[in-house]
């Protein structure tokens, strides 16, 4: 049933523009069915996002969040610290990065999650997906031009505003899933130790 | 502490360009303190998602799944029906569409979950979450140049999907945090009747 007959295929790509952060494409596929359309989408090189645990207490713990105004929405989001890949940077080190930068917290122990596809329609856009607890805190660097407030919240506040429509992020719900379900001990986590120096 | 202090101003937008799909522009915007950037991003007409319930015993449910190419991530993707509002379409009737046109079912019930923001950092996208129950199946009706396979799943199998790697579509997540939650009584659903004629 996991269909390869669904599949597109590339005759010819087209770039659109390559902005200072935008880099889009126009390609002609073909259809399953033999026909042509086109498929406009932009190439976006990945990113992370850090589920910072503060305190775990079983089924309820406490996590760093944001906030910060992202401008196509108009709005300021509540989300989960993340990032971009800088160019050739592998996930974890993103994530550390990241995690220090953004909030100023380094972890002792760090665990992947998964990936997320934020928007299959029209991004290539893979956000890897990892939690992060024994949480030290030093001094944060943000980014020239970044604004954002650190802030932590409990377990039951994250679920009341997903519920509530205070978080409306979509890669920030899929990490409270995450959450929600590790909490519960349905899913499991490899924590690891001290990949500081092990993970390049 | 939600302060208006993170917010930025638009100062200059310029259009990148227009293609069939995406839509994209460079906005100069100031910053919170007053310095200047620029952000690109792309308007997006508005999108729905609809977790169709099949058959409901309390905390366990059937669900009908989508499995589509998506071109962008180059992969079939496993996701609830979805779709983007045409011009001037309500979301409601963007819901009871995409979902009759592509699994061809229609619903007795419906219930507004709440949005979703995708990509924040570069969409203006916004996807209403609509739950629908009471199916009943007709005949499905595909875009030219959609190709889909339809099938239900047990939402045990949508838990194991979510954690094991096999959705990753962070819309489809953030629909199954909700179910998650509906499922054990955790969150309200407000289903109506007969909406069809009441909304416009």
């Amino acid at each position: 049933m996991r269909s390869g007959s669904l599949n597109e295929e590339l005759l010819e790509s087209e770039e659109l523009f390559n902005g200072r952060f935008l880099h889009a494409f126009r390609d002609k596929v073909v259809l399953p069915d033999g026909s042509l359309t086109v498929r406009e989408y932009f190439v976006h090189p990945g990113a992370v996002m850090v589920i910072p645990i503060l305190q775990d207490d079983g089924e309820r713990c406490m996590v760093v969040l944001e906030r910060q105004f992202r401008y196509p929405v108009g709005k300021v989001i509540v989300e989960f610290p993340a990032g971009k890949l800088d160019r050739g940077e592998a996930a974890f080190d993103c994530a550390r990065r990241e995690l220090k930068e953004e909030t100023g917290y380094a972890a002792q122990q760090w665990a992947r999650a998964g990936i997320i596809h934020p928007a299959v329609a029209y991004s290539t856009e893979t956000i890897e997906v990892w939690f992060a607890r024994g949480l030290v805190l030093g001094s944060r660097c943000l980014d020239d031009g970044e604004f954002l407030e650190v802030f932590s919240a409990t377990s039951d506040e994250l679920f009341q505003w997903c519920s509530d429509g205070t978080i409306t992020d979509g890669k920030t719900m899929a990490g409270v899933l995450w959450l929600q379900n590790v909490n519960r001990g349905a899913w499991a986590l490899n924590w690891q130790n001290n990949l500081i120096d092990e993970v390049g």
